[in-house]
């Protein structure tokens, strides 16, 4: 939440982040779908070891027991990020805790792209499928935030489901062919999405048959003809995750409409360097 | 105002900001005794050019016409900090600004190092030197703040006035042999401080006679014996400005008892990293 609030403060109009249901169905907001030993310390104070818990195994209570303000410098994903704050009694957050951040009057402009992030050991489970997608609408519904968010997966079964449940709300596609973009703590997307790197096959087009409003390729994976599909379409069309200087140059002269960063001051500098507004 | 708010958010409790004062007597929080054109825009919205106009020659009014929200990244200063976010409406602060973040309950802890900052044309100022020293002191005297701060600084003639002045004030030395650690966009403190650098001189005790309660080296201008010494005076002793990783961690195995940096988060990973407490 201290990040959220910190990346609010300094103008950032849209925010991405991922979700899980617990396994009393609460939506909260993490990155994997197990707890990460290299963030997260128990009760105890100390880093978990082994394989973490899955998310949708714990009651949000249990989920609430863990503190994930540090990294461990000791792991190579607490290595990525040399320069985060180190913090202790940082819960993980409900999705609830950030709507209710957002809509406060001077938020009332900020927008989400959602994450919906899939256990891959509840890929078959229908029903678990189902009720993550109605929950996290009923969430959205009650906080009065449908027309601020987008509903963004890896998952293109989750996100026929969503247009089922929710034909009016926005779809994001997020792509990845191939791990070449897979970081130090990232769940792989290889079983999440549909083959797509087939000769012949264009992404965009397939996004747009699939009913998507937003495709989302990982930046190393998007060219200037693709990018013109899209547009053609009628897609927006967003890269993840841009954190090395020269890539976010790139991803600004090619021009795409969003992109998706750790390092948000960052992007706003290289865009003005660069001479454009922001 | 949003950098010391996430300063604070992340835990620090100590921050280390500089003061001047505008030519009707308002101390402001800026860091040079000119305003720097790579930081600072007009009412136009362009960078000014030029040589900036000194602090003190403006009206707090004057002052707050300008925006210092983003940087320019044609300049040198501009490309030092390339993660800042850029921002526009960013007035400098006040003083009072930061005193009334720091009456908050939640920051009763948090103390201040307070720089003295000189404008080298006003050295033999005697009247406004004096008055400077004045001003800060009602200012932290009516914010009931005065036990929170300790004043600091390279011109310790200045000191000299705080010590006659505010006797139960404690007192950093900041100092500075060489210019070997003045990085892009630091005002030079070669005019400000004694002749420290000759054979025989002990910067600790000098300090000492001096009356101060802290000494303050640049991070590369401090060995193992001159820290023993300081100690053995009863010296607290603060580094200035160690941000590459690589300094901090030499810092803390050092053992010094406070490190000035740019990125708080990077020191506390680094401590942590290190098995030392935060």
């Amino acid at each position: 939440m201290i990040g959220f609030d910190f990346t609010l403060s300094i103008g950032i109009n849209l925010l991405e982040f991922d979700v899980f249901l617990s396994r009393d169905n609460v939506p909260v907001i993490t990155h994997n779908y197990r707890l990460q030993p290299s963030a997260t310390r128990g009760p105890n104070g100390r880093f978990i070891s082994g394989q973490g818990p899955r998310v949708s195994s714990l009651l949000v209570e249990e989920i609430e027991s863990y503190d994930v303000g540090r990294l461990d410098g000791n792991t190579s994903y607490g290595q990525r990020f040399p320069d985060q704050a180190q913090l202790d009694g940082i819960k993980i957050p409900r999705l609830v805790d950030l709507l209710h951040l957002l809509s406060q009057p001077k938020y009332e402009s900020v927008c989400m792209m959602l994450e919906l992030k899939s256990d891959p050991n509840l890929m078959d489970n229908r029903v678990s499928r189902q009720r993550f997608v109605s929950v996290v609408d009923e969430t959205l519904r009650s906080a009065g935030m449908t027309q601020r968010a987008l509903l963004h997966s890896f998952d293109w079964g989750l996100l026929a489901e969503c247009k089922k449940q929710i034909p009016d709300m926005p779809l994001s596609f997020l792509t990845q062919l191939k791990e070449n973009g897979l970081s130090v703590g990232e769940d792989s997307s290889a079983n999440l999405s549909p083959g797509l790197n087939m000769a012949g096959v264009s992404i965009p087009d397939e996004v747009s048959k699939a009913g998507g409003s937003v495709w989302c390729p990982h930046f190393s994976e998007i060219n200037r003809s693709d990018l013109a599909r899209a547009r053609d379409l009628g897609l927006c069309v967003g890269v993840w995750t841009v954190n090395e200087p020269q890539d976010i140059e790139a991803m600004i002269s090619l021009g795409v409409d969003s992109i998706v960063t750790d390092y948000p001051g960052r992007a706003q500098k290289i865009l003005l360097d660069l001479g454009y507004r922001w």
